[in-house]
C-alpha cells in the first residue's frame, strides 16, 4: 500500500509549484500567492465516481482535466481568469497509484491550458474516487459580471453550440456495440470528446464582460434551468425563440442512432460550459464579431429578457412556458 | 428527495454571504473578494465520514465546526488569518436535511468564531458524507512563515498540550459503558472535546511569526511525523527532549481506564492542531510570555534544532531515534 507521504511526494511532481505570483508553492501547510491588486474571484466544485463521470468511458486524464476545467468555466463566467488552485482528492482502495498520478496530470494538463498554477492539495481515502477543485481566479476590480444585473429589453446570447456534452452522454450509455461504431464517425467523437472534454470559455466571458454583459452564468445544467437561475437572480424573466436555439449538429446523427431530441438535449441537457449571457442590445453584433475574430467562437442570439415569466417561442410563432428543467444531480 | 436548488437555497441561509471585503457573497458561478494588498494564503482539507468522523460520535455541527477549524490551522501554521472560504459537500442519501443544514451551521459558527466568511459551495451526491473546505486568508507581503525556514540552533517550541485529541478517539472507541462513565468526568469530555472541536491557533501563529519563526507546521498527524516534515523541509534535524513534551494532563486519567500510554499519544497521535515553531533562542521567552498574556496559551521549548536525524533523549539522558511515525489516513 503506498503511503501518504509517498503519494503526495508523487503528486507534487506533477503539479505546478513554481509561477509568477506564487511566493510558497504547494508543499506547505498551505500556499501562498499574490492576487497583485484585483479582485479575487473564488469557486469549488466536485466530481463523484458515478455521478459525475464513469471511469469505464472516461480515463484518469479525461477526469482530472473536466475537474480543472468545470471549475474555470464558473470563473469565466464571472468576467473573470483563473490563476490558482488547490485540489483535495478522495481516493478509493480500487485505484491504482498510476491512475491516480494520469488524473493528476490532466489535472495539469488543464492548469497549462488555462495558464493557472495548482499551488496545494490534500488526498484522503474515499470509497470512490472523488475530485475536488477550488480555484482562485482575478478580475479587474468592479468589472465581475454576476447573475443578478440582466435587465429589461437585454438580448440574451449563448456561446457556441449546445447539447453536445448531453449526447455523448446518452452515446456513452448506449449499446457497447452502437457507441463502438459512433465512436469511428466525426460526430460520434465529437459529442463524446463535448462530455470528456469540456471547454471553459475564458477568453469569451472577458469580450462578454467588456462588450458590457449586465448577467452572465455558464451553461452547466442545461440552457433552460441556467437561464432560469440567471433570470431568478435578476429578477426578470425571458423569452426564448427555438429556432435560434444553437442545437449541436452532430446531434442530429445522434438521433439517427439513438432515440434522442436535439433541441431538448440543447435546452434541458448539462454540462455544455458554454456562456449565456445578457447584453444590451446594440453590444450584441460587436461582441460576436470580437468572439468570432478572436477565439473562433460564434455567439448567437436567442432571446430577450422580458419583464417575468420564461417563455419558449416556437418557429410558427406559438407560445409555451419554458420549463426550468435540467440537470439535477440529486433527481 | 430534496432537490439539489432547494438544498442549496436553504444552505444559503446559514452562509455568511455580505462581509466586508466580500465584493459577489454565496450565490453566483463564484464569489468575489477583496484581498486588498495583502499575500492570499489558500488551502484546502476534506474530512470523510468513517475515516475523519464517526457520525455516530460527532455530531453534525462539531463536523461542519471541524471541517473549517482544520483549515484555518493550515494558515495559522502560515502565520496568516483566515478572511473567506468555500464549502463542497458530498451529501450521501442516509443524510436527512436538517442534519445536512446542522452540519452547515457548525461551519457557520466556526466561521464567526475565526472571523471568515463563507463565500459559496457545492453540493453533491456521495456515497458518505465528505466535506471539503478551502480557505483563503491574509498574510502580509513577505510574512508568511513555511516549514523551510529552520536553522541549526533554533529552538522548537509547541503551543498547547499534546496528545488530547488522540486519546478522545481512543476514548471513543472504548467499549460504550466506559465511554459513557467518562464523559460525566471533566478529564473524559476534554479529550472527547479535543477530538471534535479542535482549535486552530490562529493569534498564536502570528504573534510567532512576528516574533521571529524561521519555520512552523501544525501538528494535524502527531509531534513526530510532523516535525519530521519540518525538518525536511529545512533540510536540518532535530533532538527532542522527551521529558519536555506537554503531554495533555487529562491523558493519565484516561491510562487508568483503557490501555494508553500518554508520552505515545502526545508524540505520535494525530488531530492536535497545535503549532509546533522554530525560534531563536532568545526569543522562545519573549513570545511564550506574548502567548500567555494574550491568549492564555502555554508554549513549552522541547527542543533543538541539529544538523540532520530525529533524535529523542530520554529523561535519564539516553538518546534514541524520534521514530517519524505518526497518522496516517492510507495506513
Amino acid at each position: 500500500m503506498i503511503s501518504e507521504d509517498e503519494l503526495v511526494r508523487a503528486i507534487r511532481k506533477v503539479l505546478s509549484g513554481e509561477a509568477p505570483g506564487v511566493v510558497v508553492p504547494v508543499g506547505d501547510d498551505a500556499a501562498v500567492v499574490d492576487p497583485g491588486g484585483h479582485h479575487a474571484v473564488l469557486t469549488v466544485d466536485t466530481m463523484v465516481e458515478g455521478v459525475h463521470f464513469d471511469p469505464a468511458v472516461a480515463q484518469a486524464q479525461d477526469i482530472g482535466h473536466k475537474a480543472v476545467a468545470i471549475n474555470v468555466s464558473d470563473i469565466a463566467a464571472m468576467g473573470g481568469s483563473p490563476a490558482y488552485g488547490v485540489v483535495s482528492l478522495g481516493v478509493s482502495r480500487d485505484a491504482s497509484p498510476p491512475w491516480v498520478m494520469e488524473l493528476y496530470g490532466g489535472m495539469r494538463e488543464a492548469a497549462d491550458d488555462y495558464g493557472l498554477t495548482l499551488v496545494g492539495g490534500d488526498t484522503v481515502r474515499a470509497d470512490r474516487t472523488i475530485v475536488t477543485v477550488a480555484l482562485l481566479g482575478r478580475v479587474a476590480k468592479g468589472r465581475a459580471v454576476t447573475r443578478a444585473g440582466a435587465r429589461l429589453g437585454d438580448r440574451l446570447v449563448v456561446t457556441g453550440e449546445l447539447g453536445s456534452a448531453a449526447g455523448g452522454l446518452q452515446l456513452a450509455q448506449a449499446p457497447s456495440d452502437r457507441l463502438k461504431a459512433s465512436l469511428g464517425t466525426d460526430w460520434g467523437r465529437e459529442l463524446v470528446g463535448a462530455l470528456l472534454r469540456p471547454v471553459a470559455r475564458v477568453g469569451e466571458g472577458e469580450t462578454l464582460a467588456q462588450a458590457g454583459a449586465t448577467a452572465m452564468i455558464d451553461i452547466s445544467d442545461g440552457l433552460a434551468l441556467d437561464l432560469s437561475r440567471l433570470c431568478e437572480a435578476s429578477g426578470v424573466g425571458a423569452r426564448v425563440s427555438l429556432a435560434a436555439v444553437p442545437v449541436a449538429g452532430a446531434l442530429k446523427s445522434l438521433a439517427d442512432v439513438v432515440e434522442a431530441d436535439p433541441l431538448d438535449l440543447a435546452l434541458h441537457g448539462g454540462e455544455d460550459y458554454e456562456l449565456l449571457a445578457a447584453l444590451p442590445a446594440e453590444a450584441v453584433e460587436p461582441a460576436a464579431s470580437s468572439l468570432l475574430d478572436r477565439f473562433g467562437t460564434s455567439l448567437t442570439p436567442i432571446g430577450e429578457v422580458t419583464e417575468s415569466d420564461l417563455v419558449a417561442v416556437e418557429a410558427d410563432g406559438t407560445e409555451r412556458p419554458l420549463e426550468p428543467r435540467g440537470w439535477d444531480h440529486f433527481a
